[in-house]
């Protein structure tokens, strides 16, 4: 529990300017940034929330960019994040602390800043070559994990502060449903393919609701399999529907390829009883207890042969687990705690020797869920 | 005449990453960053340059970049840019005064910091939006212009401080040439076209040194024409085939169609004596004394009229002119006189009325030498 009351507290809360906060549809981080900021300032810290103008929060907004730059495509990204980071800094003093969500460059910022502590919630790693800024920066910024899978061996962490959902948005139904359901993004490594293999192999229905984010992955490995009754496409769900989709359901195939970094889908199926039959890999061991809230499965026929043993669970388990450690509320408690040591401690101290270690070893050898890998520099020397 | 003695001032200069320092061929803004630095050292100011690791300079090197990023395509610019800038300010306390040379996006960092007076010297406008950067640092970064033509009518300058050359590293020849010569990079804003259809119309040779940057163009409008004789292709040509190349020169035809930013190779040209047959925009008029040094022409026809006139020039004034106005010492004197600005003010003042004005009106709609202008978003009102 805090020793510290952090009633009042002045915090900065620095949001991606992709879409405005909170976002009307697709948008994970700037859902995450939302419910930080509202979340703090319902437990009544004294929140500023920068993102883009036509987002929508009680506390005190501050905006650089117009409006989301995903509903602009003219507007010039670089240029429009660049001011959005450096207008906080530049009003630095007026905070108590900074909790960046705005990826890696905010913090190469804080450098050469007076700013108070910054905590840098690390949403993604998206490259080996990210890392430079990561070790670079790590004397200045505080970090949180969003699973215990998705640190980076070279970093220390304050806290796992895991994503939180609002179990009120989404119903409870204790009864399990026929079809299996595929939710987020066709990308390969969110497993669609492997979705549909599953739901092939069990004999069940697959509906898939989702965004075609890779067209070719979308035309080559999916669209194929589309009957509009075996496989079913109904492109992206919101709100209401996507409940009652997930609600209804047999269980969420979350067969990814890649270590999944936290899987917001997973607790927001959990949260309407909705078991999830996922791979044992990244963030998934730790959100899905085996045997009671879903499955962990190896491979495809794994994963086909529990479809059977999914209706035997008790789906009370499932909004419970959520209830329990992936709710907004429980996330901002570990926030909160997080804070603490921040402001207790002001600057991080250095890296212990073995941190050091890991920083000066290869950084294309590494268990983490990089989103993409370039190749290595030549120029980059590594022991 | 600078009024406080500058010796000893700690500077910063902030080069650019793209190749070392000076670079080995092609990178003008590098090498306009090492003639600053090495320039200002000369003159007792002790200077510590910021740029890649395998740049040579006699004062102090600071390197996050351990190459040109242009020298291993592996390295992620964008983060090791961001580090090279935040690096600079992170140690901001140690010097009195900063000159970024690295464009647009380390005054964002500035925003934040507490370093000292910041010049930056705008080498060009990459787009409209980018003036959105620019207004919004205007309160903490000084401006100098490389020409009065490239100034923005927004923003309030300290000084045109024209780029320099040492005139020594050119071999003056006081004898007119047969043939005109095009320099610098195949893009269609540098008239490498025009500069073909100037010297089939006066019936002259034509020789072509010049790196193909844009390839479709080159392809399409420029190999065509090359037949060895009348046009002849070089390739990229270095340092002393370069001098022998352009003091063997008739004239240098520069046709722009593009507001020039300022112009290299026409200072170059002009060192070996050569004259410029140049379109009149941009810098041009600012360089090229017309009917002296060169000729400021009014289209093709105009030029290819004017080349009978060249043999008669007084090729003693064109190498005059860059010894009075264009050597590196010039520029460095125009710098310190910046400096000593920058640092009495220690911060810009607010704008005036008609820069307020100018700020306000649409960005688009300039007649500045943009290299790139994407369309407008329609979240960016104007008056």
């Amino acid at each position: 529990m805090p020793a510290r009351d952090l009633q009042g507290l002045r915090l900065a809360v620095l949001a991606p300017i992709s879409w405005p906060v909170p976002p009307p549809g697709y948008g994970p981080w700037e859902q995450v940034a939302f419910d930080i900021a509202d979340g703090m300032r319902r437990r009544g810290l004294d929140v500023t929330l920068f993102a883009p103008g036509d987002s929508t929060f009680e506390g005190t907004l501050a905006s650089v960019v117009p409006v989301g730059v995903n509903e602009d495509p003219a507007l010039n990204g670089d240029v429009f994040g660049a001011l959005h980071t450096g207008e906080l800094f530049a009003r630095a003093g007026d905070f108590d602390l900074i909790h960046n969500n705005f990826d890696w460059k905010p913090m190469t910022y804080a450098l050469g800043s007076h700013a108070p502590p910054l905590v840098t919630t690390i949403h993604g790693f998206s490259s080996p070559q990210i890392l430079a800024a990561y070790y670079a920066c790590a004397r200045r910024s505080f970090f949180c994990s969003i699973s215990d899978a998705d640190r980076d061996p070279g970093l220390d962490y304050l806290a796992t502060t895991y994503n939180g959902i609002d179990p009120q948005l989404f119903t409870f139904n204790d009864r399990a449903g026929e079809y299996l359901v595929f939710l987020g993004r066709f990308h390969p490594e969110k497993g669609a393919h492997l979705a549909i293999d599953v739901a092939r192999r069990a004999g069940v229905r697959l509906k898939m609701a989702a965004i075609p984010q890779d067209e070719a992955y979308f035309r080559e490995l999916i669209e194929p399999h589309i009957d509009g009754d075996r496989v079913q496409f109904l492109g992206e769900v919101r709100r209401e529907a996507r409940n009652e989709l997930l609600s209804n359901a047999l269980a969420l195939v979350h067969m990814t390829t890649r270590p999944e970094r936290f899987g917001l889908t997973m607790i927001e199926a959990m949260a309407c009883g909705t078991p999830v039959l996922g791979a044992r890999m990244g963030s998934i061991p730790e959100i899905v207890v085996d045997g009671r809230t879903g499955f962990l499965c190896d491979g495809v026929e794994d994963a086909a042969a529990k479809v059977a043993r999914l209706a035997a669970l008790d789906r009370r388990d499932c909004r419970a687990r959520v209830e329990a450690e992936f709710t907004v509320e429980r996330m901002i408690d570990r926030y909160l705690g997080a804070y603490e040591i921040a402001l207790e401690r002001g600057l991080p101290g250095p890296p212990s020797e073995e941190h050091e270690r890991m920083r000066r070893h290869d950084w294309w050898d590494r268990p983490m869920a990089y989103t993409d890998i370039p190749p290595k520099p030549a120029s980059l020397l590594f022991e």
